[in-house]
């Protein structure tokens, strides 16, 4: 990497490569949407969520309006994790004010037989993505994500968010079926993230939103192996953007997510300790997090207290500062502004 | 204690005093009730839940049923954790198939009020336990419990089982109130577990259910403090039954619990690691758990080689065996049977 390209390296590149800042790179899951007055406005011209999310010029913007109005190291690319069980033929919709819901589990034939075609399905994700990153300043780093295959396969299997006991039942009961939808999630997931790292996302994430409460051999099985597997995949393909991975609930089985996954940082929820963040740190990861949403929606002194904790405890190390959880829908702008600027000193 | 009591020690006694056994004692979270048809036979005589509860001579029954069915080293009241708020003035009802319901939460200081008068409401639990203790075989132990007291403060604040974000969002934005309703809760729970033991139950166990998702400084603050607070005011009664205290949802932060609180056994959720378990014998506790609840359930091949797994990990040092959570209410009979065989050798 010449001079030039180094000095304008992002610094969330950098943390991902091993450097350590005094003041880390920030940024918010969910930081676009939801909160954010002009989305609403925004949101409110695209027919559905999943037209919207297939929209280039609307996701873009929607990516972008966080960037805008506040200076986060990190654009992440506006789409959602269902898109890939639409690719593979199922069904999804979005229910006003309920969340998802997905038609019949398909064949897992007829699906594997879709993987090959499923990237160009999602073709629009890439376009929304070259938009981004035309438009995005070069210091600024922008993430394409994707839901990891276990927490994908709950909603394809439940058809809708759940507590995952239909899910984790099923893990039980017809273990090869599982195994092989994984298998159809892993080839076509880490389809999609080479697409997406073609089409300028540098930093690639994968989000295992229900990793909580699976025995250690379960999770082993359906967290821990589907995540190595998309990584060597994505490698193979030639691509070498870092990893974070984000086993959210996975309490202490973190460490050995931490320990197997060739992830470049792990992302903590809000219950991480202290301790185990250190320990990922010293074992050669970044880490990402892990301030409660719950707080920052709260705001005042103890926001302000845990903020400083947070950097204080882990900014020895290489550390991601974000939250443990997506920005609630009503946290107060001013409480992002304040975190921000508390974090980056500016 | 003389060579004759020593012969009938319960092995679950044994075990919490340090002892290892090739097989551990074992039973059940939620053995009574819900699973087994001569408790929905029995349940169908009382007009409510609440009445049941505080109906010795049914609330032993329940209690005793699965001693008959089933070889299991102990028996636990049956009761709610539920009755404290109701002793302390706040209404508490079950809608069919949804759960607790809760009325306003009463003013603190009438709470206060009502502390002293608490444990003569919960009398009835007392005499469940006598009638319990009269009946069971010696070498059966008989455990008492209560609801911990921030799992119990998310119910009165909530009015409901919930996500627990109001409650946890309370603890940000009402730290002092949140500190108060806690220490009355500490002080009501310390004297009703007091009542419990004098009249015969001979291990207490403190159910967390609600531990998950909180900030390490959260935890320490609303489940560590209160939990090492009520076991000295237990102790300061004079009374010396082994704690069972089972901060379920806790994930890593399980490690400080069992550094910090001084009960005799940590329970252990579903997805606590075999290395987590092994270092908290090592720390000089018992451990409790953890099987899958929906693999109870599910059966077959893969339950049966969890079981002897989690024997083979943990049966070096002090263990109970146990769920990660309670007996899910369709869980075949045979499944109970074939695992208490298979752990017993019997």
């Amino acid at each position: 990497m010449s001079q030039v390209q180094n000095s304008i390296r992002p610094k969330l590149l950098a943390t991902l490569a091993g450097e350590v800042f005094e003041r880390p790179p920030v940024w918010f899951m969910r930081q676009a949407g939801r909160s954010l007055p002009e989305y609403l406005e925004l949101r409110s011209r695209a027919k559905d969520f999943i037209a919207f999310c297939f929209n280039p010029e609307m996701a873009a913007e929607a990516t972008l309006q966080p960037m805008r109005r506040f200076p986060l190291d990190a654009a992440i690319v506006f789409a959602d994790i269902l898109l890939i069980p639409q690719a593979l033929g199922q069904d999804v919709w979005f229910e006003a004010g309920e969340g998802p819901r997905l038609g019949e589990l398909p064949d897992l034939g007829l699906m594997r037989d879709r993987i090959e075609s499923s990237t160009a399905f999602l073709a629009n994700i890439g376009e929304t993505l070259r938009r981004v990153r035309a438009e995005l300043e070069p210091e600024r780093a922008l993430i394409g994500f994707a839901g990891a295959p276990w927490t994908v396969a709950t909603y394809m299997i439940e058809g809708r968010g759940s507590d995952r006991s239909r899910a984790r039942t099923y893990a039980y009961q017809h273990p090869e079926k599982l195994d092989e939808l994984l298998e159809i999630l892993v080839d076509s997931t880490a389809r999609y993230l080479v697409m997406q790292a073609r089409s300028g996302a540098q930093v690639l994430k994968l989000f295992e939103s229900w990793a909580e409460g699976l025995a250690e051999d379960v999770f082993q099985r359906i967290v821990i192996n589907p995540h190595k597997a998309v990584i060597e995949r994505v490698r193979a393909a030639g691509i070498d953007a870092p990893f974070i991975g984000f086993p959210r609930g996975a309490g202490a089985l973190v460490a050995n997510y931490a320990a197997q996954v060739p992830v470049q940082a792990v992302a903590l929820d809000t219950q991480a300790p202290i301790a185990l963040g250190k320990s990922i740190q010293s074992g050669g990861k970044a880490i990402q997090g892990a301030l409660d949403n719950l707080l920052l929606r709260s705001g005042g002194p103890a926001l302000d207290a845990r903020v400083d904790a947070l950097i204080e405890a882990w900014s020895d190390g290489p550390y991601i500062f974000n939250l443990g959880h997506g920005v609630l829908p009503d946290t107060p702008i001013a409480h992002l502004e304040r975190t921000i600027r508390r974090v980056t000193g500016r």
